[in-house]
């Protein structure tokens, strides 16, 4: 299915595989792109020299083109864009943060940038920095998200009408319908992290993976909203927030609560009580672990069906 | 477009114009019915008297099918129901509430009986109530809303996996591109609010009606959940609801804050300040006030547009 995100990144399919922390290292990214998708690093739970490990990995495991994700938020991110551009990754998807501080920089390395936005005000800010392409983010997805809580079906369409360079879908996209769905409302390719989250390759710790295909609808939600927005899966940790809630908490006692690590602690080494379990709303619909490839055919395929049987109405 | 929806109620096409308080009279249910798709009084913001006038009127001003939208949290809904029976009324939408308590009584009665819903529990209690149809709604939506705070982009495909009644979708929807993407997500048709609040058939106030076509993307939120969430545009007492909030309200102190009569002053009066302003997400993508004929005509051609593009990627 040529179109100008495929062609953007010299994929196959217009499909990229979120950069998730704790759950894309090189396997899974490597996996993706060999899958015909874009594969992404999650740079942002990776120490600078962790991330040039897994580059070189990656780059031995896929001779398919691969990117990095980079959350501007950490102090670190001058050494992380130094060791992208000294290992020759050609695509970088920056998130949190002003669009206008590294894109320009990148791009004179050669580098396709593409920022992630939760609204119609940042896209066009990021489509002002000359950016390559937007993923519009929806209140459905996992992990942090926007302050506006605008919902993947209605940021698309508004985010559409207002930008002109390619635009890239995601929250709540598991499926082809759900492909499908994102492309009819304006969307040139999908975003994918849940779905991936639960995949054979990804680095997720495997009681965490189980979780997440047991996990059914209203057994996420958005919280922790003074200190970043963040989609959760409801467990012990959750419900602690939430009696904290109860006592009118400071934002300073939220992170006190929230202490250091626990992402890692959830996602990456599975205490799924003490742990930040971060997933988006479709988890409800996702009911196996996979390899990443046998998830790329069954979207395409499912892609393709959904098209046929649409005709028909 | 004939499908199950279409047949059980008997329109041309599978959309359903919302019954919202304060702007479902009968001049815009039967501008809808009179259009091909279902037009539904709101009863929500009516006493008895006023809704039997409502039917009168809108029996004489089509010769189509039309229903009534009865939330069942009011003390005289045996009333509203009673005066929907001896009309000759022949489909009415329930929401707020138990399904088991009216299905039945009104099926018996002749009536065709479809029931509003937010998440897939309750979607599942009003099929095991007998419901001849279920609107699942999303976050996204105006007004009333569900505690799981689920988008109708994963809502409606966890909703298709669990049901085999026929499903409407609900929240965001006011294209007919969104019509397309929540059939390719699995419902047989959809329920529009928002976009009928800017016809000219609405009974909102023109200048409720104004600020609906000026809203941009983020200009509503999801609030007051401690009594039952709802989604208004941020105005003047939106800003005083955040301001109580600061101080840990109780949720009596938010009763008091919220009063008698805001919804009806608001949306009805025309008071911008004072008002609850009930409106979806969706009110970013509505630019104009129009007609409803044209409204419908607009999203069945745009509709049939998106089927035809889809079919080329």
């Amino acid at each position: 299915m040529p179109n100008r995100i495929t062609e953007l990144f010299n994929i196959k399919y217009p499909i990229i595989q979120a950069g998730m922390v704790w759950n894309s290292g090189w396997k899974l990214a490597s996996a993706a792109s060999n899958s015909g998708i874009l594969g992404l690093l999650g740079a942002g739970s990776m120490y600078p020299e962790v991330l040039r490990e897994h580059i070189q990995k990656c780059k031995k495991a896929t001779e398919n083109p691969f990117g990095v994700n980079v959350p501007m938020l950490y102090p670190n991110v001058q050494e992380l864009m130094d060791i992208i551009v000294e290992e020759g990754v050609k695509i970088v998807f920056t998130s949190a943060g002003n669009p206008k501080t590294w894109t320009t920089w990148l791009q004179q390395r050669g580098i396709t940038v593409v920022h992630v936005v939760s609204s119609v005000a940042f896209a066009l800010k990021a489509q002002e920095a000359g950016v390559d392409a937007v993923v519009a983010e929806g209140f459905e997805a996992g992990g942090h998200n926007g302050r506006d809580e605008t919902t993947t079906l209605t940021l698309i369409p508004m985010v559409r009408e207002h930008i002109h360079i390619p635009l890239i879908a995601a929250g709540g996209i598991a499926t082809g319908k759900a492909m499908l769905a994102a492309m009819v409302l304006g969307a040139d390719g999908v975003q994918v992290g849940s779905r991936f989250v639960a995949s054979e390759e990804s680095s997720a710790h495997e009681a965490f993976k189980k979780m997440v295909v047991a996990a059914k609808e209203g057994d996420t939600q958005l919280t922790l909203k003074e200190l970043a927005p963040v989609r959760l899966l409801k467990n012990k940790f959750y419900n602690d927030v939430q009696e904290l809630y109860k006592q009118t908490p400071t934002p300073e006692q939220l992170k006190e609560l929230l202490g250091r690590g626990r992402a890692k602690k959830g996602m990456f080494e599975g205490d799924l009580v003490e742990g930040e379990l971060e997933i988006g709303q479709i988890s409800g619909l996702i009911h196996d672990i996979k390899p990443v490839a046998q998830i790329v055919a069954d979207m395409v395929q499912e892609f393709e069906m959904a098209k046929q049987q649409i005709s028909k109405i």
